[in-house]
């Protein structure tokens, strides 16, 4: 299956824009494994199972087991999330950008190693950087646009000659001649709504995935309001993928950190879902 | 020892600028050893023992070991080089680029899991996305600038209010308000000359990380013309890493691999060194 089909069907299943985000930091895991990386793939595992009915994805950022050797456990952590969430798409965050060359080999990595349904990639060496990964068809591609952390501005904010700025112009060129097999989306910060709503506009069917809601400070329900909008015949946007790591994996330090997990998550959740019955 | 001092005396000792990169393509090892992952280690150690004397770098790029589950065998491959030739630093191609958090994750797998004496990022995330890695006051920093591949003009290029081309702000970022500790360079293909020369106006006294030479078209003479000056009282340019990966590690396909590498790697070593002399 397609993976904006895949999404689709997914989030209205669950009925949920909510995407886990698996930042494994073993010095902040509940008491008896805190500091233990070989417990890393249980921890996110543990993540997964308790709040599977709740989300549209999970994403796994590959920097956190990089650090520490677990390369083997992020290969477990996606195989175990086929198996138990079937349906819920793996967005493997890994923001990689590269000659073709290259970018084939990290294609490779992230779709037939991992098995990841999707991935983020930097657009800032091109399209001929894109192009490997979209030879995978059925997998879907989100391209950094404007980032949630307040250096992203650095470049990303900067105007054109003509008086687009940066991000605009990514925006613009995933949504129309980048988009080749309809696989692009774009990551754009829930941090700054003003820009998320500016990237809606112009890029009206494209899925988002919009991180920085929970410990980044960003809005869940200005997040919506921007980024997803419904007209009265029922036809809507691209979907939004809204992710949210710390502030999940992290709500709760003890035995029943799961199970925090999971209240965080549903709360999540039905923020988001208000926020768009509102719009409705 | 500092990133830019080690690079400096090593540059002298050898009188060298040529950099191997280490992109190890199993379908292309020599007979016997084809197309087997686990060869990895070996065919990059062959290719060090036997160029580690002409060069001024080693840049292994780690997609080609993600792409095959081998990270274990880029920790081996990067202790080795260390271990024959501990004057010459290794470069670890990645070009990384997130927000803090998980920059901070990135620059622990680089410099304490490998051991990396320097990295690639990427700037499009901004200075916040840079400064996790300026906390490893000694190692090496090299930006992506204006890459090698033809597509890097899609946003490298494109022209800001005001006249300035992104990459160009980007060589001047680099080299004044973003290089806090001095630990900054550029990636700038060799490819691309004349945008070369206009890095080394914005940025004279900065590293240069120069790929594209070899399988990539890029010219030699032209790149070090473009890139490294000295004037009558002697003074020169920032240093200058030109890198051949392809050209170098697969000119021979028979037993006798690591020989004719080293023939390679020799003949391009001489050429850049004829180039540079010639400018004088």
């Amino acid at each position: 299956m397609r993976f904006t089909d895949q999404l689709a069907a997914v989030q209205q299943r669950q009925d949920s824009m909510l995407c886990v985000g698996l930042d494994p930091d073993p010095a902040r895991f509940p008491a008896g494994w805190a500091g233990d990386a070989r417990r890393i793939h249980d921890f996110c595992a543990a993540i997964v199972d308790a709040t599977k009915d709740l989300v549209c994805a999970f994403k796994p950022q590959i920097a956190y087991f990089a650090a520490h050797r677990a390369e083997d456990q992020l290969e477990r952590l996606i195989a175990h999330i086929h198996r138990v969430a079937p349906e819920v798409p793996v967005i493997l965050d890994a923001k990689r950008g590269d000659i073709g060359a290259t970018a084939e080999q990290y294609a490779c990595e992230a779709f037939e190693r991992y098995g990841a349904d999707a991935l983020t990639l930097s657009p800032f060496m091109g399209l001929d950087s894109i192009e490997p990964y979209q030879r995978h068809a059925d997998k879907g591609l989100f391209l950094l646009c404007r980032t949630s952390n307040p250096g992203g501005a650095d470049l990303q904010g900067q105007v054109l000659d003509g008086g687009e700025l940066l991000y605009e112009r990514i925006a613009r060129l995933a949504a129309t001649s980048w988009n080749r097999n309809g696989q692009l989306g774009l990551v754009v910060g829930a941090t700054f709504p003003r820009e998320l709503a500016r990237v809606r506009d112009l890029a009206p069917t494209l899925p988002l995935l919009v991180p920085g809601i929970g410990a980044q400070g960003g809005d869940a329900e200005a997040t919506v309001r921007a980024g997803w909008r419904a007209n009265a015949q029922g036809a809507t946007t691209g979907p939004m993928v809204v992710n949210s790591s710390r502030a999940i994996l992290y709500a709760g330090a003890g035995e029943d950190f799961a199970t925090v997990a999971r209240q965080a998550a549903a709360a999540t959740r039905e923020l988001l879902h208000r926020a768009r019955v509102g719009e409705r």
